[in-house]
């Protein structure tokens, strides 16, 4: 049994990089085929002949208008998966038709829905707008993990992480020594954890990129939608800097920065991470300077979670972690994704509103 | 359960391959050691040591003689695999003894006997004699597949793919658009798959070939002996120009490709080819020529083929493939493979005469 | 169920891999941090942080003085293993504490105790002071195999393997072709087998060391104290030469090798092997010369045994091996560590005290 969870959308590449190429990508254990009509469209349908199953992603398969054809045998498919030619015959039998997912392009990203496509809701695709808005300024790229997803749902839940994994470029020791404030929106299915440090050290992240010289106001806000999107509203501003009473704030900096968890398979996950800012704009030194740091940063979470993974699959039976005030953002994530999972192979679920997981 | 057929001849090696240098290969899951005798006799043996199963084939294990030393401790064996000599002791005990095989040299190829010797009858061997006859040239390799044997079979009874996988080399519009015409002789365990094309494009492998310029016929007999030897039969003349009534042909060119198709374990393959002509005998371009192009064509066939096991391996049960008219031959081939391997289990096969597989 | 035997002391290290820089192995399938106290002690302890089981070796894990520090949250653990410090609270929890292993330095080595440490006694070690004596040169290394320990020990056991498989290095033909004699002392858990040659070749081991030149007397004296430690008791001296009736030996050479077994794994295994000598101490050319001779020897084993755990990985049930006189040793050792592997499981062991295993 998959620990993956059906019936949810997840993020399946940028936009960018489905065109008229055929391009294929592994999302939950499902091998999807993705390309751009002619008009533009983005269409997701899986990738095995029905014949024989060869990837029609695998040269010599190739895009003819708006018709892929398998490199095999020349079976030929359009647009919604429907199968419209095949060898040595003229009638297509009517059985002959790829799976076809439910797909969304939004906030740069592509959404694809993984489960019963009878219960795709593209309403329900939570939102990341400032990766194409005016008056932002995106860095974004994807790492592959060859860990399981919910170790980076760990990972992210718990910043404290900056102190010690990222030391030199975005943690400093405040990050470990501040305690947090969780909320958790069970019906919404929305778990928010707060850190606001006001007289903090200022990282090179955010020294080099805002200009800031000295100490500084941080403020880091996570906003995580089980099970894909994560959300990190940062906020930085020279000390003492804070916003006005209206909620305008033209004093702080502001950086969104966004990752979407896709589970590859049930041990491996695309990590995509996205950095939006709302100062500096158009200058690309500093485009490339966040780019870089945030690609390093999460590479040193990408060796260490591979690590992690390695460590999983060897332990024994029964191991036991030990969760203390830090991880309780990281255990409501848990129970939530528990919940929804309980919910996508069609159970009741059980999983109690609030488990004693912290060891007191 | 192994579902590799037992009880059946199998091609290990083509003779040019065993001489006096110990050579292991691995047939059907069995790791079997091959030399000649001093007099050219192939032996084949287990290619494990009795005392603590190191391989023989594995240096500094090495021949004296008629008798092969192994090279951890020096047990040593005859041709028969009867040890005859131990370390530390003059007696040696009456079971050491390694399994021998029924082995025989035949159209190039060295056959060996999987399954119980006492049922091996060589005269059951099915023939390919092109490959060492008078009147035609051959050229032949033997290529690893990392892929089931099933799949190759697969592959070969179905030439509609030359139009997609090998276009450019043995592939035109022609093969996957001319409807095939299948017989199967159950008694004998034969599949004949033919493909006569009288108005066809000459794909470079005959043409530069046979120089023929212009559009040819171009027929394609498939004469496949399960479990192991794939013979086709091609025949290529210019436009018009057919075998005369009695037979004879003086105006067609006749290549005689052979693929002997040998497990190597469950899911891996032993891919021997060869391609013999009656024609342009001496002429050492062409048979470089033919050599470099089905190697080429062997080569794409291999690609496919691993990505095709990646893609079963990883493949949810239950998974369903769709046949059409082309594929006839191949289930054909596939029932009769399922009865041997009930036979060889010592089944009675239950095997219907007729599966309803292709999709209407 | 693991087949290592547990409640024993296994070699984890030689003293000078432990320093101030964190240091990993895993012994039996433990992952164990070991570093050195500002004091100089060795420690060891679990390599897994209690909180999310991040390895304590792994970068940018790091010791600040007697403490060591997780990379990944910041745990904090002493040299006992108690959790001295946490992320983002003050108080640490009761529980949070990693498995501290019994340890020893002794003999140049670095003694774990595996299993329940309640009931580890360090009496019980067995010894090999040659190995940083006065009035011995020793030189010694470690080869990782990828091979369970019982083929290493079948190796050692069985020196006939001498002269086939390290042929030119240390094996003549005298070696397997002299019976041996063998003692097993039950009650201690001692297994000796001796091989004494009176007229043997001299191989180049032994003849570039000594300076002696034309035939020996070689005797060798293995004492093996399963599960770990193996002893080589090995004299060499020109023809004729014997000790004095008073035991003095003056005109022998005496070479003291040594090898510790130890399992990394169900299916790798620790290779330590030194070599002491009581002649030339100060010959830094004889301690290279036999430091490249061992280190050749054992890496010939390595890959012997490296061949022959790929061949029980592939084999069918049931597999029979063949034994004979010179398994003698080797049969006795296997019976004591499953008698030893019985009592680690807390079983009253059954093994018979003799089993006829040799083949008439």
């Amino acid at each position: 049994m998959t620990s993956i969870v059906q019936n949810q959308w997840y993020v399946a590449a940028y936009g960018r990089e489905v065109g008229r190429d055929l391009f294929s990508r592994t999302i939950c254990g499902e091998s999807i085929l993705f390309w751009r009509t002619e008009a533009g469209e983005v269409t997701a349908m899986s990738d095995r002949c029905v014949h024989r199953r060869f990837p029609l992603s695998q040269a010599p398969s190739h895009l003819v208008g708006d018709t892929v054809v398998c490199g095999y045998h020349g079976f030929t498919y359009g647009a919604d998966g429907g199968c419209v030619a095949v060898p040595g015959q003229t009638r297509v039998p009517r059985t002959a038709r790829l799976k076809s997912y439910p797909v969304l392009e939004q906030d740069s990203f592509v959404w694809v829905f993984i489960g019963d496509a009878a219960t795709a809701d593209a309403t329900q695709i939570p939102r990341a707008p400032w990766l194409d808005q005016e008056g932002y300024a995106t860095v974004s790229g994807m790492e592959p993990l060859a860990a399981r997803a919910s170790l980076l749902v760990d990972n992210l839940m718990d910043l404290s992480h900056e102190t010690y994994l990222h030391g030199g470029y975005i943690g400093t020791p405040e990050v470990a020594n501040t305690p947090i404030t969780t909320e958790v929106d069970d019906e919404a299915g929305v778990v928010y954890v707060s850190r606001h440090m006001d007289d903090a050290d200022c990282p090179p992240f955010y020294a080099r990129s805002t200009g800031i010289e000295g100490r500084i106001v941080r403020w880091q806000d996570i906003e995580f939608h089980p099970p894909c999107l994560y959300l990190l509203h940062s906020r930085v501003a020279p000390l003492g800097v804070l916003p006005n009473p209206d909620g305008t704030d033209p004093g702080g900096f502001h950086v969104e920065v966004v990752y979407a968890i896709t589970p590859e398979t049930e041990s491996s996950t695309h990590d995509f991470w996205a950095v939006a800012r709302d100062f500096a704009l158009d200058d690309e030194g500093v485009s490339d300077f966040l780019r870089e740091s945030n690609r390093t940063v999460v590479l040193q979470d990408v060796v260490a979670l591979d690590v992690l993974e390695n460590v999983l699959t060897g332990e024994p039976d029964g191991y036991q972690e030990l969760s203390i005030n830090i991880d309780t953002g990281g255990l409501a994530a848990r129970r939530i994704i528990a919940r929804l999972a309980a919910e996508g192979r069609g159970e009741t679920a059980v999983v109690p509103a609030r488990t004693p997981a912290v060891t007191r």
